[in-house]
């Protein structure tokens, strides 16, 4: 089902959890010399079309972006505006993630500026994928899977571009100050020390030093000063809202319950909830069983926002180990608390270190369109087959020591727990416990919890039974009709093709 | 005068300042894999022995060690003795300074445990090597060279041991814990990047997060809980004293005078004036010059200590960019004052980066051993021809926009100023101004400041007529007689080799 070769170069099929084992060495960007860089630090370029030009872009190169900025990025549909405008054809685009503001992208995916996307296609990219109408394959990759692969040399970013809530004229940057402030910068952290040229674009530019550095100077060849980076009303993430639906209410409190009686909640435990409306539940229920019990958490992992925010000023978190802020009470919280972390994926994610911070997690609570009876989980596409989401650090989160996925039994009808999974992103074995709004399952690997939870009065079911429960209400859904061709690679966190998405028949 | 070969290893004879452009790419270390890790971030093992053992410790390695405890530290002999216990030879000691609490290394440099030093090599180590009784040629690097060098490939760090303050068990580190805090680690940065293997020594072991991790415990293989890493007392450097001698306050008042008649002091300045005694008045005297101005710093590097933290909590700094900690006020500081930034040879010092922040500073002051009629500066070994010194961050500093050796004509009735230096270190072309208590020399190709202070009352005069007026007092020194055997090797901030050290006739 994998093929030999995507885009051209060779890939390897997933193995197993932890079975590839990497032999090579890292990648080795070019010895730089202070003696081509000005001895007085100003890097300072005109334009960002000139920094482009110096950087020498041409045909065929990989550009990445990041995507601290989310719906609100205004510079990487520029980068390509302007290559678009010097006729540079087949570049690859590389960013942390893609949203809604980058669909005027397409017409240049069209006209052969872009040949292939590297990295999440959310929404009509993510469409315009599934519809077979990209010149390369997608290649989705975790936001760990990204750094393992740039770390690795699997991409070879020629200019990384990274937009910079407030940046000095050597190059050093962070996401906390200045109007566009997004948090933090550290999914742009391995294009910062790995890519050939390192243009950094701010429209804060203060006086060195840049305190904090998220980002180092050192990194960067070019500074370009622009009016704005981007538009902080959308950076700020619409779905960080808790939940109303009763359903949705109702899936919080029992995953809360859980985690209460099979003793997952103790004091110094940690976790990382998210930004779903359920997951803000979830946090908030943590934060009342910590308050009843006069425990703490150790650490939260974020996506950080106000929820999160008042557990840790409240005392209730010690730390917040974040990877990105999804409000402006996580921006000011990163800013001004030091026990509020700003973290990247090469501390919390890459799989390719010498560990990295999931396996410590607790509680892990995640979610899923579609899990399949084995309890693999697909994040990537919709049951209409539609590529329609990234994968986020989703991947990476799975080694997390209870993972637990909160989802309803079904959306418009459509059950959520099937006999296979449109596309495979996680392996069943990693994922513990699936909390519905009518039951709760655990994976038959967790001995120990199945054990724990034998004289529980919370409704414990196997899966069997809430897929039949689902079907029982919905009818077995159809099966939807793919091409051959494929259109997107599902990476696993190590660089292994784990699945493919094919092309939809419409 | 440069040999081809040092050590077995080819060597490129210095070239010029910015003349030696490197070609090649950055030295690549083994992908690790999460997958030989333990999940559970727990990387704690019995004892220095045993991670040294697990880490294949065996004849001909490369062995690292940071300095950050000073004549403090209780690692680096350990490592030898353990080393010499298992009968290991030809070890290379790769600290990146040494000092007198190191002499119980010279039993293993005479049995051939260790082979030889790269590294400073103080006090007895340096007479050891000076008399020729080293079995290899002793490297001397400053900061940044040995930053370029790791980064670069030139050395290879086969097992780099990290005495950290506090460490948790994943192995995340920082300095400004615990009951060795000594401020940071930013020494060992390069090691725990590139190190095939890396151990982290605690006394201090916290629960996960250790929280600033300034060693990133993604890069630490295993983590070792000891008594004492470091004597608290012997960390804080002897030399912060301020000097007392009414010549060293002449020389530091006539430093101040000129660095303000020649407007090197103005709103947004930055300067490093280091940790000596006489260091510390200038920076006094800074400090009143800001006040009586109303005027401030926008940055000062350190070394730090309570004159400069005094400077930043009254605001006439605004930022103290820290290489290291000279004292308990330094440490409290850096703790505590999010403007009291921990920096790393990568940021400050590197050469083979896109540029470092010592171009950035506008006054740069320095010592000297030796200096001479071309300004070419030595600050490794004394006029008696004995290596005693390390570079420190010293060449890299030289890169400053006005670099100035405030230094006495003469110590022990030695000029000083002489028509050749015993070791280069420095090349003249980057030393601007010689301040001693009988004049102010200023670098010939500095016509703007020449100019700028034709009609100072400062005792401005020619570098000749001040090495006229100490050989006038304490006649011409005599030559120091060397035999051919090369003992040690200086290496420019290139990685270039720009002096030897020969054995001396003793």
């Amino acid at each position: 089902m994998i093929p030999e070769t995507i885009n051209g170069k060779k890939v390897i099929p997933f193995k197993g959890v932890g079975k590839y084992k990497p032999t090579g060495r890292k990648y080795a960007p070019k010895i730089s010399t202070s003696a081509d860089y000005p001895l007085d630090g100003n890097k300072l370029v005109d334009s960002l079309k000139d920094a482009l030009i110096k950087s020498g872009i041409k045909d065929g190169m990989t550009i990445s972006t990041h995507h601290h900025f989310r719906d609100g990025d205004l510079i990487a549909v520029q980068i390509f505006d302007i290559a678009h405008e010097m006729g540079i054809k087949d570049l690859v685009w590389f960013p942390s993630a893609s949203f809604t503001c980058h669909q005027p992208l397409i017409k240049y995916l069209e006209d052969g500026t872009i040949h292939h996307i590297e990295g999440s296609m959310n929404g009509p990219l993510g469409k315009f994928t599934t519809q077979g109408k990209m010149k390369g394959v997608g290649i989705l990759r975790s936001h760990g899977g990204r750094y393992q692969a740039v770390q690795d040399g699997e991409v070879e970013i020629d200019i990384a571009v990274i937009a910079a809530p407030t940046a000095d004229p050597f190059g050093n940057s962070n996401g906390v100050n200045g109007p566009s402030a997004c948090g933090l910068l550290g999914f742009a952290l391995a294009d910062s020390q790995y890519a050939d040229k390192v243009i950094v674009v701010t429209d804060n530019l203060v006086p060195f030093p840049c305190i904090p550095w998220q980002i180092h100077g050192n990194y960067v060849d070019y500074v370009v000063k622009v009016d704005q980076v981007g538009i902080p009303e959308k950076i700020v993430s619409g779905t960080t809202k808790i939940t109303k639906s009763p359903d949705r209410l109702l899936i919080a409190e029992l995953t809360a319950k859980f985690c209460e009686e099979a003793e997952l909640i103790y004091d110094g435990f940690s976790f990382q909830a998210g930004a779903g409306g359920t997951a803000l539940s979830i946090g908030i229920y943590f934060g009342e069983i910590m308050r009843r019990k006069g425990i703490k958490a150790r650490f939260a992992r974020g996506g950080s926002n106000k929820y999160l925010v008042d557990l840790l000023e409240e005392g209730l978190v010690e730390y917040i180990l974040d990877g990105q802020t999804f409000d402006l009470d996580g921006v000011r919280s990163m800013r001004d608390n030091p026990r509020h972390v700003n973290t990247s994926p090469f501390t919390s994610y890459n799989y390719h270190g010498k560990g990295n911070f999931e396996g410590i997690l607790d509680v892990v609570i995640l979610g899923a369109t579609e899990v399949d009876v084995n309890f693999n989980a697909n994040v990537v596409t919709h049951s209409d087959g539609y590529l329609l989401h990234g994968i986020g650090g989703w991947q990476n989160c799975l080694f997390g020591k209870n993972v637990i996925l909160p989802i309803p039994l079904f959306r418009d009808r459509i059950p959520v727990i099937r006999d296979e999974v449109t596309t495979i992103c996680g392996p069943g074995e990693l994922i513990d416990i699936i909390v519905t709004e009518r039951g709760i399952a655990i994976n038959p690997l967790r001995k120990d919890l199945i054990n724990k939870m034998k004289n529980s009065k919370l409704p414990i079911k196997t899966i069997q039974q809430l897929k039949d429960e689902a079907e029982k209400i919905c009818g077995k859904p159809k099966a939807i009709e793919f091409e051959e061709k494929i259109v997107a690679a599902i990476k696993w966190v190590d660089g292994t093709v784990i699945d493919v998405v094919k092309k939809i028949k419409e």
